[in-house]
């Protein structure tokens, strides 16, 4: 029997490739990258990552490539002791990555590579990793992998949060019914709540009768709104921000962090939100993370 | 004092991406990758690899990033036997990088990131490197550095070759006669020769006074041209082409092999063409290279 742990989350680690270019090539010409550098990624890597630096004992699931063992990526969650005993590799294949362009017009370009994420599908459900976490996060990632992982979580009656994140059109009306309906927490930015209540045809108290008791609503510098038995309204906590990716995935692991300790959401939602202001001063989304001290520390200064 | 090598081969080490979209988004839009592939690349490498796998003892000076210590690209260049000692690592930097893209139409873009690469201009000749060996071949790369290079490898009394390829338009003209006047062979494609020819003002003959005594012209599927003391057409081995990306630096390793043993210049075009109809079979630059045997083998069918 394994330790217990606190948190296990699900879906994508990736490469993302931040690429600065003058101009975007016309097919059949070629263009000078003037600035390339990359970042670990990938949203249930982000959320690990954070929960991790906060003080919970995190593992993490994803699928990954033939290039992740003894890799930079792996030493880098390895020394922040992430349990990685449940990973996928796909020797044949590699690790996803996300290629994000940008011009002088600070007009951007994306391009995805699910790459050994294309393994999730027939992969079996990691049971004694859900079996050994009190909470399991769902994050970005293939959508009936999620669905299966999430019904064996609630078997194993482990709080479950959802996030479908940039995957949301990937999930059929059905599979998003599928999820929610076990699930405890649904995160989401304004854009992907709107679409998943459009999708399931229902409102905000209808979702919270029929699956997630709490909705919780990023909304970029405008906060966050989480939806429960009150409707609480979480104030951004205003930084100069440099890069805002990887800011909802830190307040997802910011959020986690006081819920699992049976905090109040409000003060779940204000830790988020202090984490989540760290993590859009710097560029990449696992670079800057605070301590839970110094996260404490920013939320008390912005109660002032 | 070292062990005296064959070949120094001075210019670019690279990763080469092949990316499959289905079609360029437009700007603020994203697109899945349906396929991606890294392949080992850069000239200078890419005549190394397959010059060290003819049988000639080959040497590598590039600027690379912190990313190449302990890579797989290092270990793969180690197993040739390939002496790595002067290799200019830039920590802070990546290994170059060329990213090809291809849409369903068979369209390409092409992004190509200098990294490392743009070290070599503040960095030493390698002048150990350089003595120790039989010939130099500048290949693509800085253009200041390879006349520093060359003049070194000049005065040292090394045969040296010249192939500016996809860096020909960085050289301005003195940069070219600079490098042109201390060099025994150019090789260059058609339409490179021709651009060459058209920038210093001077035809075949000319250049031939002034620097160059060998000029080898490759022409794809139409073979290739030796102009020295006669002209000696070459026809290329017909194959189907999967890949012709590295034909040409293998043809420059091909030829150098025999050219640096004595054989005459006819032989040494057909061996080259012979080792280049392999490397177009298969996917990247240093895949499918033959021995020193299979060349030899293949150029014997051609002839009969």
């Amino acid at each position: 029997m394994r330790k217990e742990r606190d948190l296990l989350a699900i879906g994508h680690t990736a490469l993302d490739y931040i690429i600065q270019v003058n101009e975007f090539p016309l097919p059949n010409s070629a263009t000078t990258i003037n600035n390339m550098r990359t970042f670990h990624g990938g949203a249930a890597a982000n959320v690990a990552v954070v929960a991790s630096t906060l003080g919970l004992e995190s593992s993490l699931v994803s699928a990954v490539g033939g290039d992740f063992p003894g890799s930079d990526y792996q030493n880098h969650l390895e020394n922040l002791q992430i349990n990685l005993d449940d990973m996928i590799i796909v020797g044949e294949d590699k690790t996803p990555t996300a290629f994000v362009l940008t011009d002088t017009n600070d007009d951007q370009i994306f391009y995805f590579y699910w790459g050994a994420a294309s393994r999730f599908k027939e992969s079996p459900v990691p049971e004694d990793a859900i079996m050994n976490v009190q909470a399991v996060h769902l994050a970005t990632g293939d959508p009936t992998f999620n669905c299966r992982c999430g019904e064996f979580a609630r078997e194993s009656d482990k709080i479950i949060s959802f996030d479908p994140g940039q995957d949301l059109h990937m999930y059929s009306p059905q599979d998003l019914l599928d999820v929610l309906k076990i699930c405890d927490i649904l995160f989401g930015n304004h854009h992907e709540i709107g679409r998943i209540l459009e999708s399931i045809n229902m409102n905000i108290d209808q979702l919270r009768d029929y699956g997630p008791s709490i909705v919780v609503e990023t909304r970029g510098r405008n906060g966050s709104v989480i939806y429960s038995d009150e409707k609480i309204q979480i104030d951004a906590i205003e930084r100069d921000p440099t890069d805002p990716t990887g800011a909802g995935d830190s307040y997802r692991a910011g959020f986690l962090k006081p819920y699992l300790e049976g905090e109040p959401l409000e003060y779940c939602g204000k830790l988020a939100s202090a984490v989540s202001s760290f993590i859009v001063e710097a560029e990449g989304c696992q670079t800057n993370i605070p301590t839970l001290e110094m996260a404490k520390e920013r939320m008390g200064n912005s109660l002032e």
